[in-house]
């Protein structure tokens, strides 16, 4: 019996693996042995515990009974461990923790960058000289660190995490090394100063986190080996991971279910939720322990007027504010994309960065902090603030200019950075915001771990500002006309200047929900909501969103998203775009076309038929188990054997017989003799040929084969957008096209990709792959030859395809299909 | 071509309906033939249009002109009506005034009943009778009303639409009829001042009037036709129904994706947030049209303070808040199941109540309406106020005790009903709290529309407001001990409790969003967001939610969620709860098996083999289909044909030999040579019984049967999780399960809810059901016989069997497996 069991432990091993094809298998047997391993180990370390534990019981006295007690709470503990809110608590507090850490660093290096500028305020250069030098190195640093580290830590990271999350195993972005490479990476880069943001690398850090966790887990509880369970748990990190930069527990879930996933699990919600909680709490919590804050409030607390927070005739400015906004993020978007493409193209510009790699950060960092020089041209931009700083300025309740006049601000508030004796407040802020936007735009591109969100949302709430403050000097009394005045408030346009362009650039419409915990008030509902909604609106009809953008950037492997509202997809069916060349193998054929196979060809998998003539799908069998099978039956042990064998077949006929026989090994008699056991690779040329020629024509043995017996199966007429909502769903790679069981097409995620892209060309018409034809007619000649079997279900299919095709080569081809 | 075109018709409609098999295929047939019919109408009226254009262009001068742009703006504007804008912007206009409409409604039924209480204040007896007969007749016509035109429009609403969206099709919820008697059966119930909730009713309505709105565009565009936009149209309706209760956008959205979906379309979001904010706007607006507000805030605006909104040593209060809340939110669904029940089972209630329907509410109304009088007992709970009223004072950012002396209210508010001369608050608040629990829970077991989340949230908000007063009362100087005095806010425990309650009855977190979009406040985001989850947690682990329960109560069909943090799911196999006796029919079976077939077995589909010995799954037929198959061959147009062959055979043999043969005809011979034409009923049993033989033991023909040629397969080693999700994922009803082609058992809804529900029973074991031996030694068994075929494919399936099965019957019960 036990030795059914553990014969059976391979094929349960493999169907724990259904889903997961796009793992290397070598990779797969090796954790899986390692698995096997660890687990005896715990089951012995289990057992013997218990066997200890049993002792202690017969044992008397008190101190016995204490021991028993702490083995009894060891075991209770274990056994915890592997709850679903032991590990997000500790998830959350770890984030917490280190996003307090990655501040605390970032506002070390901000701060003593401000002290040598400012202690040196008697030299200009020696100043200029500090104030660039500074942030120059940090971000070499940054950028030679991560690049000697981990490559994968650069940029974002949140096109990577969407693509993981989407089914793809980009194994080498969760490492320990990348984690401690991002966070260093993230605390040099954000500490110099330069417009980055510390969101989107911080998600990433957020699944690092989780995913290290989990394998750290694993060693108390099986269930953490469970690959379902830990995407699940990654995307868990993602909310996490946004709820521990701005404490913001609900903005962050949504933002992250948005930003990264195309179905959302509703049963993870509740994971989400928590872990968001948890972190948001933590990282203010700390804030309170170490005096900054006297309790929890919002991050930027705002004082905005709630009794009468805005009048119905200020929408139509919000709702101009909306569009502008979205604009703006779709601008931005492309700007990013053609300077990186710029770079790509150029090839002289190319060849010499690709030598010095660190050169081109350090000239960026250079180019934009010699701008924002405060003495220079920064003093007409508020360059002193750092974003956190200009954040909270904008956001201020007060109108900063009355009629052109600019108000009176207190001396030792930070807005005052934004008055300047000879320009007034409309210039520095727009300045500001042309600035800034190509700024941050360009330093995207650096090979630094970077974001763009708070950028951009410092970008959206001077924008507002500037709107806000036009507003206040256009309507000095407000715009209410019922008695009592309401002034405008310029800080509520920039709350929803920041929210509308930082939507529009991620394509999100819950950075409204991050703005209102961020400020603490949401009383403003109304005026976010729409500008978000038409900020979104024009952003999505003009451009892909940021990430989608970097992930086109990088090439990774990812579906797009049906856009909303176009309807075509729904007319769209599989058959138009299915590949109708399957490269496939029967059951009953030989090594032969094994070979010719992988010669030919491209995917992963390959689909198993019965035989050629029904082409009834049995299963499919990847690249790599075929090529196992091909060199297990042409490898060396094989045809040693042979070479043994007919060794031995020929002694007995020499002792028998001992005539030579005319074969054409009296070739290198001297030779040959002894390397029959020694020397195999020196068999003769032809005879090796021979056999190989006669081992290809032999009949494969599947037996030791490892078959997805269940591959995911679509109709011809499935609609396109059912077809993508499967792919989404079931995180699918290909997907076969069947018809009564016979394989008739294969969709892969390159040919739905195509088709969502170029969708308008479809349209309606029956676009087919010209190769279509062969493999239809080829069957239908084979059927008519073919009729004592199964005929009924032949009827079926002819009638089906004299239907849907219109009959091209009937009967030619029809070699062809013994493939 | 036409005729091959209009012949692949069937074949495609046919392909639409995968995923829809709950649907009764006559009905289909009757809406596809409308729909062509339409179709038909629909393209000549466009053709004509066209023509008509053509003419005026040729047509000279301006008034042609002027007509020529009108037919083009009419043609944008049905080209218009496409898009999914169009349709949410009337979708939540419509509900928006519709929820307003009630709003005025139970209005004006509240103040009368309040202007005859004040008026007939001489006579207590006259007042008493006024303040009990309004509600009882008000209840009675609403259940009468409702009970006439559309019972199906009774209760919540919400466990049917969330039916519907798991993929179930319950046509009666969905129709004009049911709109109607919802919205004025609510209003009704609502205006009897029952502690009744107008926010899950509200969600049906909103769905009603999408699926509605559906139909009306349809008469436009042919998008609307498309069943899975419709579905996905249907749950944005959800969020505006919630958003046109508590004008909470986000609020709305959220808790419609946590209480109804499993799975979520992050593509619906952007639907969702729009429609549910054009939704909150127009509510909000027309009440700033009529002069109810100055202009647009949140629903019950609170005033807390926001610079210190709670201290951290609070925090305990609110978490202990929240766990209390969690255990009452299960009581809660408790109870209300068990008051059902206790009806259903004593079967002398339910004969009385099932002849005098309306008696039922009569009776609980009376009741109700007793307890509440104020001069009577009603003096004891404030039942003066209405909800909206109660609500109010208890989020009033006052302290209404001060250390046991009642503090002094304006007395023009309305806080003063909470007052008693000779009660303190803390017992009102205690009574309130306690006899509301249950009248609620009573009165949602009436026979009206009615939701319990309004009343659930006042509930909350009172025993939310007795822990902040006892702990205002306890800690009169607030518990924060840095020199400046920050009173405790009785206010913020009443949100807090609020929120955490109808969190527990719901188990949703979301509520949360929408207590911040309620009050207008969002601050204390951490303590609500802690209370809720902690009693999303106790309730969750003790009792369904309040939806999930009705749903049993009701007996829907529907698929329970997976609890959180059960991991055994990960560990449980598809063939430990697959039934792997399944119905089956092979293609070259006879229309005998078909009739054995449909006497047994009771799902709704078949499985179709290519032949019981392959077991080789090709697709699925539905039952009606095979009853069609049936009773064609067996139906009378045959039965006329064979007897009219016959009678003409017959005539030839007379007409030739002229000799009556020795058959069982010459029994009634003269009663029977005309009948062969008229009467062909009357054919004489033994004949009709040969022929029903003989037609019975003939081949099945399956040309014209729709055959679902991709049933959805799982292997048998999916876990339940796995399998759950994708169930979820696709609202599949059942799915079969295969190994390399093969059929070895299916799964349905049923064997899923069981295993989920009985989870822990399974857990580890192999639970095999106990006729599931047969099919597996019967088909090994015919392997054995059945060498020349297919070899390879046996010899791996063998292995397969001999692995995973301990071989019980081996070579018996062969002669079963010929079914």
């Amino acid at each position: 019996m036990e030795l059914v069991l553990l014969s059976l432990n391979p094929f349960c091993m493999f169907f724990q693996m259904y889903g997961r094809y796009t793992q290397e298998l070598g990779a797969y047997a090796k954790e899986e042995a390692a698995r096997l391993r660890e687990e005896g180990v715990r089951r012995r370390s289990v057992t013997e515990r218990s066997r200890s534990l049993e002792l202690l019981e017969n044992d008397k006295g008190c101190c016995a009974k204490c021991r028993i007690c702490t083995v009894r709470c060891q075991k209770f503990l274990i056994s915890c461990v592997g709850e679903d809110w032991i590990f997000l608590i500790l998830l959350g507090l770890f984030m917490a923790l280190l996003s307090w850490l990655v501040d605390f660093g970032i506002g070390i290096c901000l701060q003593s960058q401000k002290w040598m500028y400012v202690n040196l305020e008697s030299n200009v250069f020696l100043q200029y000289l500090a104030w660039v030098t500074y942030p120059v190195v940090l971000i070499t640093f940054s950028a030679g660190f991560t690049q000697l580290l981990a490559p994968q830590a650069v940029g974002s990271g949140i096109p990577e995490i969407k693509t993981i999350l989407r089914g793809v195993v980009l194994k080498e972005c969760l490492t320990f090394k990348t984690f401690v490479a991002k966070v260093i990476g993230l605390t040099c880069a954000l500490g110099s100063g330069m417009p980055l943001g510390k969101e989107s690398p911080f998600v990433h850090i957020a699944s690092l986190g989780a995913a290290l966790l989990c394998k750290f887990m694993s060693l108390f509880g099986g269930i953490y080996e469970n690959e379902s369970r830990n995407i699940e748990l990654l995307s868990v990190a993602c909310a996490v991971g946004v709820s521990c930069v701005f404490a913001a527990p609900i903005g962050g879930l949504l933002f992250s279910i948005e930003a990264m996933s195309t179905f959302f699990t509703v049963r993870n919600y509740w994971r989400g939720f928590f872990a968001a909680t948890v972190t948001a709490f933590m990282y203010r919590v700390l804030a309170v322990w170490n005096r900054d804050e006297v309790t929890i409030t919002a991050l930027l607390p705002t004082n905005f007027r709630q009794d009468f927070p805005f009048d119905l005739q200020e929408l139509p400015a919000f709702a101009v504010l909306g569009i502008a906004s979205g604009l703006g993020g779709a601008l931005f978007v492309c700007l990013n994309r053609q300077i990186v493409q710029l770079i790509r193209n150029q090839k002289t510009i190319k060849k010499f960065l690709m030598k010095k790699r660190l050169l081109y950060p350090a000239l960026v960092t250079l180019l934009v902090s010699t701008i924002t020089f405060p003495p220079g041209f920064g003093q007409f931009m508020a360059a002193k603030l750092t974003q956190m700083e200009s954040l909270e300025t904008l956001l201020d309740n007060q109108t900063w200019s009355k009629q052109g006049i600019p108000e009176e601000f207190d001396s030792n508030s930070h807005s005052q950075a934004w008055k300047h004796p000879q320009v007034n407040v409309f210039v520095t802020l727009t300045l500001f915001v042309v600035m800034k936007f190509w700024m941050s735009a360009l330093a995207m591109t650096m090979p630094v771990p970077c974001g763009a969100f708070m950028p951009v949302f410092v970008i959206g709430a001077a924008f507002g500002r500037l709107v806000g403050e036009s507003m206040a000097a256009w309507f000095p009394d407000g715009v209410h006309s019922d008695g009592t005045i309401y002034p405008i408030e310029p800080g509520v346009y920039a709350a929803v200047g920041a929210a509308a362009l930082s939507g529009a650039v991620t394509h999100t419409v819950s950075t409204a929900v991050v703005v209102f915990e961020l400020t603490g008030q949401i009383s403003h509902i109304l005026p976010v909501m729409i500008a978000v909604i038409l900020a979104n609106a024009v952003a999505q009809s003009l451009q892909p969103s940021l990430y989608d953008s970097l992930i086109m950037i990088k090439k990774l492997p990812y579906l797009p998203e049906l856009g909303w509202g176009h309807h075509e997809y729904y007319n769209i069916r599989v058959e138009d775009i299915m590949i109708r060349d399957v490269m496939y193998i029967t059951l009953n054929c030989c090594y032969r076309d094994l070979h010719d196979v992988l010669l030919t060809g491209h995917l992963k998998t390959l689909a198993l038929l019965e035989s050629s003539e029904s082409m009834i799908l049995l299963g499919s069998i990847e690249r790599a188990q075929i090529q196992a099978l091909l060199s297990l039956q042409l490898g060396r042990p094989r045809r040693l054997k042979y070479l043994r064998d007919r060794a031995t077949a020929e002694k007995q006929e020499t002792s028998l017989s001992s005539t030579p026989t005319p074969s054409m090994k009296p070739l290198k008699p001297a030779l040959k003799r002894p390397s029959v056991v020694d020397c195999p690779t020196e068999i003769p040329m032809p005879t090796s040929k021979k056999w190989e020629e006669n081992q290809l024509d032999e009949q494969v043995n599947f037996d030791n084969c490892m078959i997805d017996p269940a591959p995911i199966q679509l109709v011809e007429n499935t609609s396109l957008h059912k077809t993508h909502t499967i792919f989404s769903l079931l995180g699918l790679d290909h997907a076969y096209v069947t018809s009564i069981g016979r394989l008739i097409g294969v969709v892969s995620l390159k040919e739905l990709q195509k088709a969502i892209e170029g969708s308008v060309a479809v349209k309606g018409v029956n676009v087919r792959p010209p190769l279509a034809s062969f493999r239809d007619s080829g069957t239908s000649g084979t059927i008519m030859n073919n009729e004592n079997k199964a005929r009924d279900l032949h009827k079926l299919w002819n009638r089906r395809k004299l239907m849907s095709l219109p009959q091209e080569h009937r009967a030619s081809d029809s070699d062809e299909k013994s493939k």
